[in-house]
């Protein structure tokens, strides 16, 4: 008898937590953000609720508008090392910019994070959503988005590459012989893009993961294809079923036109979930967290969606639909936060403020205030429905709102045969039912070195 | 009452030791140099005995010779900061390269890693010896020397501007009011040179060093000047006690040229130790591994020094010594390596096994084999006769090799009044007696972000 297919459940951190104001309530811990030990508790507190993973967003640029918010910009495979080490079980899973990095270097930092953490590393691949990087790197502008996919797929084929380059069973140890490692058995990649050369062979051996779980995270149509191509996880923003199920069909249709099988690549959509005894608590918490929010700092957040200036509006009139309802001069990295933002305003038509306050919560992310029940009822709702094969769990504080989730809700979705009660495997592949790939080069023949 | 002058004492980690065939002696263990756990019980073992920091090497690229030697290529910033969870005092060195990095991201992994350890970081900087790392970064060729150098002053000035872009006291974190950080003491660096453009300004907060402790392993006439001018600690190779005095009063005296207090830059030689109880024993330790040696590798690691073919030598034959008289066609990267060695045929007329014996140690670094009393020393005789600050201890085999000297040398140096027997302070700058540096941005008038 096979068991019932599981849920993936993965803690997306986020300094303070993910609603904006988050840091300014008394149940966050904003004086801890920059404390490894901070990290390491909230590590543990995943684990110790058998979650997938946790994982970190990130991007090489300063936020905007940091008057107003607490953020870390601590590197997040740094940051995971040391979560690793306080950690057995856990993945770990960092963001990570095609763009502005060299193949090279990341391949082996996650490497590096593989076999540290014993097979639990895994890679969001990003493109980097904002333009400020540009400038940090010598660039005079932010390389299009078609550029930018065109240059993150030769950076995955070739980093890929670079970690299959030494055949598992590369090293030999021979110390009576004196023959440390097989040459023929460690491949340089040759690899000549567009963008990108690299020569390889890759400087240290196969990870226990073969390598690390491949994650990505955009919605556009160059994103989607991309993840049907590569990702073997996905984290993805839907406020609404029905666009979760058509994102979920389309993306497992893709994989298969690519002969993957459509199980080895798991849809996570995020959900930010307030949680209390009662609906009204929930409610009424989240509420607290939203009037905490800074209106100045939202107006300028959703001024760098819109891509136009807000300043004019007042925050107790509706939001004019005609303001959404174009994509502007927006730079093209923000068009599907756009999308989603345009969609919020012509089913709900908000007021200013009511939008900022749908948007403070998790950043167009979906945003959830009811019971313990309610929560596990929608997760199992979607879970069932084709529309999602886990999530990313947005806690609106931290580490509180972690902490409840892990101890209200994961034990009812464990009741509901939804969530393992013991990890089952030791690596994030295990986890999440993937299998281990076999090296690239495994089955040619040897090349000389 | 000052304290006396006191010594600085580093572990450079090095795989299976720092003997070429210390991975096929027993008292290594080479089957563990892919497991976490085998470093943070060096590290422990470095900060039981109090010692300064531990370094790691590094390069982006694979070691040639593969086949007859063990080596991890581990990235190091990852491998330190488990180190960092594993301890407490200890200062954490890693190697990284100014040729094949971009500033933002390596300011970004030694910033993080300096706020995890709590001050403990430091950055060797090297603009890459091997010339393989080239191909694997898409250029055609290795920059040259002066390139290298070049570039790798502008990188330390646009990555020291980015640790000082955020002004100690930036973060205001009035919850009551709202404001997270002052963005009148956030700047942008608006770095702009022949090699680099970073704008930033930084987006993570001062380290609690304020930046990284700034350490150089370079002695050509670049960097030496280099070192003059940016080095806090210098590591280096002498065979000799008069080499490494003129070394040591050159640099010394180049820092002051730049206006600094030699004091505030720590000159380190590496010593390779083989240590038993008495000198014949130690003198037996040595040889012991140099039988392991596998001449095939050895020759092929000095053709790489002498930049020409060395296959038609006979083993036991004396070097010939024009073969090292002139730098030949060698790469001016391997230039200082090869005047090290040019100085050992010259000098003891060794055959060509013998000589390989001589470099199998610790690739041209001092080796020397004597009881705990000799290697003590040797050590105060350096330090006392303007030869060294301190030293960056090798030891031919790990784990076992730093442990004989933590357990055996370092109580003598102790008991001298030369060694500490306690921490006297918890970041790496205080370990090296170096002052904390002021933001560079702390001065002047606040520019608009
Ligand atoms: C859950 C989630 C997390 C994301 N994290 C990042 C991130 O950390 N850094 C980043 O640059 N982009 C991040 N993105 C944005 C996208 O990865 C992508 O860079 C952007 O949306 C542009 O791609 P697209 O146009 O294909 O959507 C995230 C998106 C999602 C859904
Ligand atoms: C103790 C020590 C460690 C070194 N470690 C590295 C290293 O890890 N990576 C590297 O590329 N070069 C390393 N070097 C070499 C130099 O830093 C430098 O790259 C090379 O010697 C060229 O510079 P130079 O011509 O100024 O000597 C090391 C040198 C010494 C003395």
């Amino acid at each position: 008898m096979s068991s019932p297919r599981q849920l993936n459940l993965n803690a997306f951190i986020y300094p303070g937590g993910h609603h904006e104001a988050a840091w300014r309530h008394p149940d966050s811990q904003p004086g801890r953000i920059y404390d490894v030990a901070y990290y390491q508790e909230i590590g543990r507190t995943a684990e110790a609720a058998k979650l997938d993973a946790v994982f970190f967003a990130d991007g090489p640029a300063l936020r905007t508008n940091v008057e107003h918010n607490a953020g870390s910009g601590l590197e997040p495979i740094t940051l995971l090392t040391a979560i690793a080490t306080a950690t057995t079980h856990l993945g770990l899973i960092a963001t990570a910019s095609t763009t502005y990095y060299e193949p090279y270097n990341l391949a082996r930092l996650f490497s590096t994070l593989d076999h540290i953490s014993g097979g639990r590393a895994g890679w969001n691949i990003v493109t980097t959503g904002t333009d400020l990087a540009a400038a940090n790197f010598g660039l005079a502008e932010h390389p299009s988005h078609a550029e930018r996919y065109a240059r993150a797929r030769e950076f995955v084929d070739a980093v890929v590459a670079l970690w299959d380059s030494w055949e598992d069973d590369a090293i030999v140890l021979d110390q009576a012989a004196g023959i440390y490692a097989d040459p023929d058995k460690i491949h340089p990649i040759d690899f000549v893009g567009e963008y990108l050369k690299v020569r390889g062979p890759f400087n240290a051996p196969r990870t226990p993961q073969g390598y690390p779980v491949l994650v990505q995270a955009g919605a556009s149509n160059d994103g989607r294809a991309f993840a049907g191509k590569y990702a073997e996880a996905i984290f993805t923003a839907h406020q609404r079923l029905e666009d979760a199920q058509a994102f979920y069909s389309d993306i497992k249709a893709k994989a298969r036109q690519f002969g993957r099988d459509a199980d080895h690549i798991k849809i996570l959509p995020g959900i930010s979930p307030f949680i209390a005894d009662t609906e009204a608590g929930a409610k009424k918490l989240e509420r607290e967290f939203n009037e905490l929010t800074v209106p100045e700092y939202g107006l300028k957040q959703l001024e760098g969606i819109a891509g136009k200036s807000l300043r004019h509006l007042a925050l107790d009139e509706p939001v004019p639909v005609e303001l959404f309802s174009d994509a502007g001069d927006v730079t093209d990295n923000a068009r599907s936060r756009l999308q989603v933002v345009a969609g919020i305003v012509q089913r709900e038509r908000p007021t200013v403020r009511g939008l900022l306050h749908r948007l403070a919560g998790a950043r167009g992310h979906r945003v959830f205030a009811g019971t313990p029940e309610q929560v596990a009822d929608t997760i199992e709702e979607w879970f069932r429905s084709g529309a999602a094969d886990g999530f990313n769990i947005m806690p609106p504080y931290y580490p509180g709102g972690l902490e409840v989730f892990a101890e209200t809700v994961v034990p009812i979705l464990q009741q509901r045969g939804l969530f393992r009660t013991e990890y089952t495997g030791t690596t994030l592949r295990d986890h999440f039912g993937l299998p281990r790939p076999e090296s690239q080069f495994a089955r040619r023949p040897a090349l000389a070195q």
